[in-house]
């Protein structure tokens, strides 16, 4: 046999493995349509008990990864990451309790109207059906996207990154226990079983029995799948989040704005990565703002007349207005006038979050009404992009889409709508 | 030159062509997003003023495409949907006007919350960007497609059926009339002035300039273009719907409501194909309808004991559950109790939509709990599947995508929503 053979063997498996994952959650999504929230919930609160009760366990199989990962010199922020620490499998507990705790989406009825024939039509919240995930090294990520899949009623098939391998197939143990104890499909989550790469392209393509896939990771992953899917999928790419601060802006509230927008995290998608400021403030608010992150170690890049105010900063170039620097650098230009601003913002934003600081109605209206990104707030630090902050109790994540769901995706994100008419032999003619 | 060296020239030519329409359109879609609704709606006005005006001109293109319809042996149903007639072009501007006249979806806000913090969160409708609409010969979906997305905010690139080629480029022209006359860019519909089949190819993959493709023609045009596309597809694939007789129908309602769900129209998406019969309502029920569908012309497949009780019936095979047949063709099954229909339906529907009869609230209410069509009706015949019947006013098409919209979609499925939060100077941590 000659390595062709071989290859397409091992390809034709994987082709079946992921064609039999998404037969039999296509057959358990049919079944948790119709579930209960008791239910679902009895099955949430159950896996939050067995994550303490099998604490060490969990952690006796996390161990076998963290030493892969020491072996191979994994860096120390995605060992830490990977690591289910007691105060992390208490957050996990915590999180899947909430989520038991939030209203069922599934079977809400939109406010229906009656047509002149005396037929009812309305709208019912119903699961999209089956999302497969694919993650990257964290193994929360392997309870908190079950749990808000299952939650909303979709059967799901997780494929997490080899480096947590002991540790999500561990998880998936806890996973299927709560299942079986609330009378759930035991294929309601599947969590897959290899590290074989050529399964994330058969994940991506099987397209009858998979309805959306959620990839949660990188950009360079995210853009891989995206050319290789043909499920679609609720993806996020990059946060270049830009704050502009207006001629009307009251500046004591601007300084604290623009300072907790980059330095709330650095590594977080709503994190500002420009700064916009008005000619008339700019001489006033730069300086100031400028020594409060010189304090805090953030390089400053500036358009020319920045440089003048801020002998402090670099010049920037295009490169830096293209540029989600995820660390402490920012990029700063002063502009004219919000004409200017939301120019910039339409030529270099990502789309993912932007916020006037200002005291005017007239700009503050004018800008949420015309900034085309998936969030656009006023007087607030665009930090807050997170669907906690949302009050959508929980978040399965952020997506950059314009289809479907955008920006913080929750709960009703993961359903979908069929509509419900209700008549009494109304003929159509 | 070779044959090799002609085509890839060719194809790069359509490639740049289709690149600059793509550009164009985003260009055109920023200025009208923020495009008030006065603008919109006068632009429409004109049109439809234009339509009756230039009637004679518009009939003179036609003629040229209908003079080569006739030397190509077109279908005489092809013809007749290709024909501008006096009362072809006069429902065109009377839905102009329609459309004209309907509240704009685009600016308008959910109820918001106030988060504990203080800060407000809502969402406000917004287009969805650029649309790709590839269509068959149809000429009025021009002025139809054009018109809803440009309401709703839109640049739209419009690629009809060569077929049609001098009607569309005609009603292109009194697009743009149109839009000059309201102040609007000219580039927010481009209707595509070539036939070569390779722009549908570039259109489907040019993921940077098209936010998503409404493609409306025949199963095999769309499972074509699926394929291919990289550009999110807002599609219509097949509707094979059911209609499901529970053993507590009023039989009188029954009869009519089955009769005008198969034959009020055999060729539209929401004809019943399948019946779906009680046991102990068949004997009773079954010969009356054979009598009417005989009456009509309606031929019958059965199950074995459908074919039992009525000898006319042929037997239906795995072929006829499967089948959209639209035409005077119907399958009828006898099932022993709802659960029995609605497995056949989970096992053979298309998704589309599906009815039950019924007097019980128990056997209502389950149905369209747990039967997972895009519409679910109670009492009412599935030929109801229609926009304008759903009171959405108009209607781009019927999706049976479960991502983004399902069913019948109007202006509300052309729009995306954006995240919008005011503050006061919250900050984050």
């Amino acid at each position: 046999m000659n390595t062709t053979v071989i290859d397409s063997v091992a390809v034709g498996a994987q082709a079946d493995l992921v064609l039999e994952l998404g037969r039999r959650a296509r057959a358990a999504s049919r079944l948790l349509m119709k579930a209960p929230d008791s239910a679902k919930s009895a099955a949430l609160r159950f896996m939050a008990q067995e994550l303490e009760q099998s604490k060490e366990a969990l952690q006796a199989e996390n161990a076998k990864d963290l030493e892969a990962a020491r072996r191979n010199n994994l860096e120390p922020s995605l060992v830490d990451r990977l690591t289910l620490s007691d105060k992390a499998l208490a957050t996990m507990a915590t999180g899947l309790r909430q989520i038991a705790d939030m209203p069922d989406p599934v079977g809400s009825q939109s406010s229906s109207i009656v047509r002149p024939n005396g037929m009812r039509v309305g709208q019912m919240r119903v699961p999209l059906g089956v999302i497969g995930i694919i993650y990257e090294s964290r193994p929360n990520v392997t309870i908190d996207a079950a749990a808000l899949c299952l939650k909303s009623g979709n059967a799901t098939i997780l494929r997490g990154g080899s480096e947590a391998f002991h540790s999500n197939q561990a998880l998936g143990r806890i996973i299927r226990a709560g299942l079986q104890a609330a009378n759930l499909p035991q294929d309601a989550v599947q969590v897959v079983s290899t590290t074989d790469r050529a399964v994330v392209g058969h994940l991506v393509t099987l397209t009858d029995y998979i309805d959306v896939i959620i990839p949660r990771g990188g950009k360079g992953l995210i853009q891989r799948l995206a050319a290789e899917a043909k499920v679609p999928l609720l993806k996020h790419l990059d946060g270049n989040c830009h704050v502009y601060i207006d001629s009307s802006a009251n500046l004591d509230k601007a300084h604290d704005i623009t300072l907790n927008a980059k330095t709330y995290r650095y590594g977080i998608c709503g994190t500002m990565e420009t700064l916009l400021v008005h000619a008339d403030v700019a001489p006033t608010i730069l300086p100031r703002l400028a020594a409060s992150f010189d304090a805090r170690g953030v390089e400053l890049r500036g358009c020319e007349r920045t440089c003048a105010l801020l002998p402090q900063a670099r010049r920037a170039t295009d490169e830096d207005w293209a540029t989600e620097y995820l660390g402490p650098v920012l990029a700063v230009r002063i502009v004219d006038d919000i004409e200017q601003a939301m120019d910039h913002i339409a030529r270099w934003s990502s789309g993912h979050t932007e916020s006037i600081i200002t005291e005017s109605l007239e700009a503050a209206t004018r800008f949420q009404r015309e900034v085309d990104s998936s969030s656009v707030y006023v007087n607030l630090p665009t930090c807050f992009a997170d669907g906690f902050e949302y009050g959508l109790g929980a978040e399965i994540g952020i997506s950059t889409n314009r289809l479907h769901a955008r920006g913080p995706v929750g709960l009703e994100g993961l359903t979908t709508y069929k509509w419900v008419l209700t008549g009494d032999g109304q003929l159509r003619g």
